[in-house]
């Protein structure tokens, strides 16, 4: 017997709906590189409008976007925080230290999972060493932080972070890839948890379902620099209106995650019922500490069920193209199975 | 008095169409970076069999495919060679020198605008230097050359350079943005211009008209590599398939560039009756020599023809969105200036 | 009232002695970057020799000496790993990072100070992750460990983190700029601590008192390639056998170091027994908790005592140019002084 | 039949002399890291007086002197201007692109071996591109430049280089690394060849005959941020004044290099007799261009002349320890070979 597949594997599969696909065919659109895209325009200044943030450019990716704020940020001898297992020091191929040039420190998350308690991050925020030390220059935050279960560092925190930032001259770059997540977990609004931040990356392609695209916001000046760093990279496209029309409509989406996230608890509380080791989720991602992450990943496939491994554990992410329903499945294919295997 | 504006600066400038607007509402995705996207991996395929090569990659710019070429055949302490004035060398912002870690060594048009005649390139193949010199790696490759005006190097020519390269266990990569528009102007199949070539890279979105996107090719080997190399760099996107549909449209409009061709033509002639220096062009470029660049260019603004500067001259290039009517009423434009100036 | 100064900051600061310096002025010298200088490849040999390595080569400094394996063992997409503190982490400036392309993993001291347990180790060797993940390929080790205390990874322990590395396909550099200390404090020849690795860098220009020089040690191709490299960054030099003769003198002095340690065992002691809060040394560093660094330095500096900041305490190194008198003095005016200020 | 070797390959083969040894064997010296050597610091001092700069700093090698100077003025999206051939552009191993992150521009030799003229330099001066193109921020020169045969750049013509660079905003550093030679052949100071420049490099090693040793010279402030850049390659050293101590010496013999020039004038009319076909040298470098390199330098080495190739001929330098007689006997060597096989 073979299942419908369920993939939970990561908001990233969501697929563009109808309302964007109309809207991508009919995108006013100009060459972005010669003369700025006039939807590329639109969606760069709304989304900067609703961050809190002077500017922004749109970008391909989040490695991307991330990349160019460090590229920005960091020389060669500097040193970047940021909390152990960011995204920026696991997932991106290590371009923060070979192109950036930064020198990474992971910090313990002293203050709850993927957050760091100020007082630790004082220590490592130290002050002028001699001139053959490296230079702490940047601290890289991540909300949510995505390998701690999406989990949300609240305003006031994040107010602390920055503020230590700020007296000992350190920038703060904000990956707010899933910063959606945690402004409606929190119910206050994205540019709550932006404040007092240089730059931000926000992403479009995760749970707000559009195809491409992410935005990287700062100055004016941070921006007119990223346009150039943009280039460098290969990442300036032609008419990308196309995609900036789908990011458009899914800014508009924001609220609609409450959903996810409430199909995130429901799965939890599932698993959690059918014996299995689960940390109450905080937004959009579900992990669940297993003994063998290999085996869980295999049965789950042959449930129709798909997940990603993690280290010590597997990895749901609910989005919305997920229903409530597919979660009940979900955990009904595993009931059933670990009975009948039990 | 203005007059509506007929915009030559460039082939980028094209529009999606409607066709390539519906076949983009319409695409099937998926998450190109964790399954491969269904009309990217099409597309991908259709490339590479077009080509004559093994493999293709979607890229978001020439410039990041050009880059990745690079990144992939080059350490430091090697030395590549490329024709002056090549993309490579003047319009990417050195990455090729300061991230792919090549020295460039620009050679001489000694076979003709944007070629390199066997026995100079020979030259500079050169044989085993001791160890502490640079090693030659790679032969870039331009064709048509942009700023030599869109000048075409023929098979049998690309054949012998490529053949010295080969004997001298130097590797080549070819900047085919425009391949096209020497395949047409040859009468030839583009894969005819990639004999022997290691990797190149194909533009959709200059005269073709998508909005978006490159193709990097070369082996199977060499596209697993830039697959990572273009996660590296931030130019893995997900449901990239939207832009990838207009992109196999886009290879449908290969044989419609005879028609710029034409167009080029008709403009060069037209501007040398008016008494102004033009090279013939051999595709869709055509290069004017002015003795005061800024001069004629705002000249040619204040007339609503659009062009842009290259080094002694201004370059016009005609494209899909410009019709014959457009190209008769620039130069109508033109001469009715100058009888008045004149 | 002045006191004349013990200097205790680094076994950096010996002087070479007159033996070194009548070498120096004696030494049969070539150009070694044409030919090989005769005493540059005398000591390149005999350090292989010791060292238990196949090949050696001269590079001016420890930090080059590093930085030319990390050069040759990493590529961008790599991930290393090294203690906590490390030298390649702490004291480099990055280069690591920025110039040999990898992303450090700093690694917790699970079994004792500077010291990586076998079991935290394995957790991090990892197995193969998809196309976008890290590589780990290289571990870094550090005997004596500096930042730790000078503290010795013995030999059982050391082949057991190699072994691990070896079955996951993982190279091993040694830092071993204070190897000589860790064999004397163990009582076993240099080579028993380099088993199993692939490059070590050892230093002659701290306790041994050479004035210039470290060497960088591997298989013959390794340092035929590091040759090239250090040509890369400019540590080829030419009458270098001024600077080996003094080297090969050095190497004769890896048994006296052992007045060095029972120095610091003595400056322990005498701390301890005026409530200072100290480690045992394992070898010739001494590291002193206090509550205030900035407060007791400069009260040492008044004393003539001069030691350095190390997080969360102070540092003093014992070395060649002090002797136990000096010991006994320093200890004497601490004495005196906390009696008075007390 | 065997004779001795009269080596011409390059005047870096000198040997230190019983004045230098001494003067390493006596030198007063100190911890460079930590203190600054006294014996580094008075040659640094007396350098920069010497070159009109405000500041100095001792490298191990030319190369590193070129190499921070590089590091210091680029920054990835720059381009550097340097004649064809220069030794930052052929002999650094690409480091210039790859590590100190700029495009190279090479120049023709419009005024002279070696020399570019101020009109050619003009043109690549160029103004403000667009934000994608390249900013040319650096002009390398090289006095004398070396494989343009020891040419000599002379104070006017560097002076109107030197002028347009500065109006054009672009910053000059001097690859000095025979500026001694210039000076001498010229009848000038060394600071008259330094005039306007922001940072130059001299060897000591060469011609001068220290052993090992260069100075990279600029502002104050230059010379801090190279001292930290020095120390990220690896560069810094500790006891370095045995080495400062012969570079001191080197500096008095600045003037005994017009009997290299004597030298290298007396080989060339000599082989020009033979009907060797040779440029008059400048200086202490004579080129003679060969049909076949090879066989040239075969001949010569069974003839006990060391020579090296060099594009289209063969290379032979004068220096210290070849004296006139030597270059009579090398001259008779070959007359009496091509009697015996003419």
């Amino acid at each position: 017997m073979t299942f419908p597949r369920i993939d939970l594997r990561s908001d990233t599969v969501t697929q563009p709906d109808d309302g964007m696909r109309a809207a991508m065919a009919a995108a006013e659109v100009g060459d972005d590189v010669l003369d700025h895209d006039p939807t590329m325009r639109e969606l760069e200044e709304r989304a900067a409008d609703l961050l809190g943030m002077a500017a922004a450019l749109w970008v391909p990716s989040g490695t991307m976007g991330n990349l160019i704020a460090l590229m920005h940020h960091l020389e060669r001898g500097d040193r970047y925080l940021a909390p152990r297992a960011a995204h920026v020091l696991e997932a991106e191929l290590g371009s923060g230290a070979w192109l950036a040039g930064g020198m990474p420190q992971p910090l313990d998350w002293s203050a709850g999972p993927g957050r760091i308690a100020p007082e630790d991050l004082r220590v490592h925020l130290g002050g002028d060493g001699p001139y053959y030390t490296l230079r702490t220059r940047l601290l890289c935050l991540e909300n949510t932080h995505n390998f701690a279960g999406g989990a949300v560092t609240p305003p006031d925190e994040h107010a602390k972070l920055v503020a230590l930032a700020a007296d000992a001259g350190v920038r703060v770059h904000l990956d707010g890839a899933r910063i959606w997540n945690a402004a409606v977990a929190l119910g206050v609004p994205p540019a709550a948890l932006t404040v007092g931040v240089d730059t931000v990356q926000v992403c479009l392609s995760k749970g707000l379902g559009a195809p491409v695209g992410s935005l990287v916001c700062g100055s004016a000046e941070f921006v007119a620099e990223a346009r150039r760093l943009r280039k460098m990279l290969g990442g300036g496209v032609r008419q990308g209106g196309v995609l900036a029309a789908a990011g458009l409509l899914a800014l508009d989406r924001v609220p609609e995650l409450a959903a996810d996230h409430a199909n995130a608890a429901r799965l939890a509380d599932g698993l959690a019922a059918l014996g299995w080791q689960v940390a109450k989720p905080e937004t959009n991602i579900v992990i669940a500490a297993v003994p063998d992450t290999r085996h869980a990943l295999a049965t789950l496939d042959r449930l129709g069920v798909a997940a990603v491994a993690v280290p010590g554990g597997v990895r749901f992410v609910t989005h919305r193209d997920v229903t409530t329903a597919d979660i009940d499945e979900a955990l009904a294919r595993i009931r059933a199975d670990s009975t009948r295997t039990g």
